[in-house]
Parts: C-alpha cells; sequence; structure tokens
C-alpha cells in the first residue's frame, strides 16, 4: 500500500501528546503495511519506554540523535549542534531516498528554536518532500515560517497540570 | 514493573491526535511490561488501521464498543446507547479487577456528551480508580466535571487544516 497524497503535519503547543500522537500515527500507519522513520531531534541517551517496544514493529525504523540533557540557546554544546545536524542529514538521506511513508522528525521544532538548525534546510527538505510521503515535525515553539508551510497543524494546549503536587516523571508513562 | 501512581488524563479538543496520544501512550506503557487495557467507545464496526498491530503488542487488549456511524444527539439509535452502556460496564469491570496498569478510555468524552453515558457514573469509575492505575479519557468536548476531576488535562487545537482542499481521511494516517 502507498499513500495516495502526503502531508506535512506539525505538533507543537505546551502540552503533553506531541511524541505520543506522533508514535500513535506511527502504529497505525505500520498496522497497515506502510513505512515509517522516525529521527529522534534532542532525545537519547536516555532510558526511553518506546525504544523497548518499537524495534519489535515491522516496518518502523527509530533514530535517536541527542542527549537528553539540558541545552543552552545562547551557548549550545558544540556536540548537541553537531548531533542535531546528524539527525537533519538523515532526514534529508530519507527524503531523497524516498522509500518510507511516514517520516517523524519528533522534536525538530525544539532543535530549531534552539538555533541547533537552519529553518532555511528544513523548509527547502519540506519543499522536497515527495508526494506519497507523510511528513510529521513534532515539538512546543514551531516557528511560525513551519507553520505556514505544513498543511496540518495541531497545538496541544496545557488545561492542567499537578506540578504543584510535586509531580515527577514516571517510567512507563511519560519516558 | 508497576506505577507508583497513577493519574487521570485526558485529551480533549477538537484538533487532531487525541488517540493516536493515547496509542503512543499505550506503545510506551507495554514497552516498559505494564499492563494496558483499551475501551473505545463510539468507534467500531469499520476497518482502523490500529487494530492490525495492537493484537500483536504483548500487554495491550483493545475492544471496540460503537458501529464507527454519526449518532444522533437528539435521538441516538437504541443500539448506540446499549454500546456504550456495555463499554462503560467494562472500564468499570477492569477498574474493579484492577489487573491493568494504564486503562483507555478512547472517546468517552464524545458519549459522555451525546449523553449516551450518565457523568455520574464516570465520575465515580474515577473515584474507584485503583491508586496505581493510570486512566485516560479522550474525545473532544471533555465535560467540565471530567476536567475537574482529572490530573492532568491537554487540549488539542486545530491551528491549520486542509478542509478547504477537498481533504479526505486516509487509510494508514486517519484511520
Amino acid at each position: 500500500m502507498k499513500l495516495e497524497k502526503g502531508l506535512v503535519q506539525v505538533y507543537t503547543g505546551n502540552g503533553k501528546g506531541k511524541t505520543s500522537a506522533a508514535f500513535g500515527l506511527a502504529l497505525r500507519a505500520v498496522g497497515r503495511g506502510l513505512k515509517v522513520y522516525i529521527v529522534q531531534f534532542i532525545k537519547g541517551g536516555f532510558d526511553y519506554g518506546e525504544l523497548y517496544i518499537t524495534d519489535k514493529l515491522p516496518g518502523l525504523t527509530l533514530k535517536t540523535y541527542g542527549r537528553g540533557r539540558f541545552i543552552s540557546e545562547k551557548s549550545p554544546d558544540k556536540v548537541d549542534v553537531e548531533l542535531a545536524r546528524d539527525a537533519l542529514k538523515k532526514a534529508q538521506e530519507v527524503v531523497k531516498k524516498s522509500d518510507v511513508d511516514v517520516l517523524i522528525l519528533d522534536e525538530i521544532n525544539v532543535a530549531l528554536s534552539l538555533k541547533l538548525i537552519n529553518i532555511g534546510e528544513v523548509l527547502e527538505l519540506i519543499k522536497k518532500k515527495p508526494e506519497q510521503m507523510e511528513l510529521v515535525l513534532t515539538g512546543r515553539k514551531a516557528p511560525v515560517e513551519i507553520v505556514q508551510a505544513a498543511d496540518l497543524v495541531t497545538e496541544m494546549i496545557e488545561i492542567k497540570h499537578p506540578y504543584n503536587s510535586g509531580f515527577k516523571a514516571r517510567k512507563g508513562i511519560e519516558y
């Protein structure tokens, strides 16, 4: 099966569920026999729950390019800049090869907002996307140029969060 | 592994990604060896992409209780009311049995807003939730009482959608 027409989707906002929505979409797509490639920016070097299951899903490839650490916008570590560039390079490669149905660039908006990668290159990538490829970009603070270039944009808004009750990220739910 | 503390999460709003976020969360949880049960209200009797893969995920059970058809709020079909009640009964059973780590009630907010089920019973269900069970409620138009009873509420807002370009739901992406 091939998609007739792939769109450019963006999941942004400060609420929960951006990466989860992309992974849920990936699950549905592989259920249909589509080929999915996930490139994770920023994240990595950490024990994420999704890593334990994605390699069991046929047709899904996941590559992480990050250290999962705080990155300073003013003076990002050289390693983080290089990792983000490697991630973008991988995305460009996948777009060029054109053998994937759904390409997910997880947290790429964060990499853009931290200026680890260049917005012009990402807009170029969007333009070069094969007609039948679905492209999904996630992460808070999606730049306005990305929103303009996308077909479908959803903002996750945090309505309520138990921060004040001493909330900590939980294994199996938040990671 | 068991969760130390399970929360009540709500994904609502008119934007995309509510069900996908819940499925992404399910994927992460089963990746950690947690037991996940998904009860789908409204949906069913239809060819959904996620159904082809969820039975391949160890620790995940998915039951659909619906016909996937338009339901009139003024005069819902008797069958749809019965199916929604059966779904709620199943959810009550899972809460009572208490052998599941994550219980997802997909589209329950829609069933509530159509008054197929009673809000009092759902609030009761939330109250009876075992301490270690994560409860996830999805669907647009979450009633205010549900938002109040939840720990964590995210609203998916539609910022941009290609409706005007003759958009049709696509196999592998939207279903």
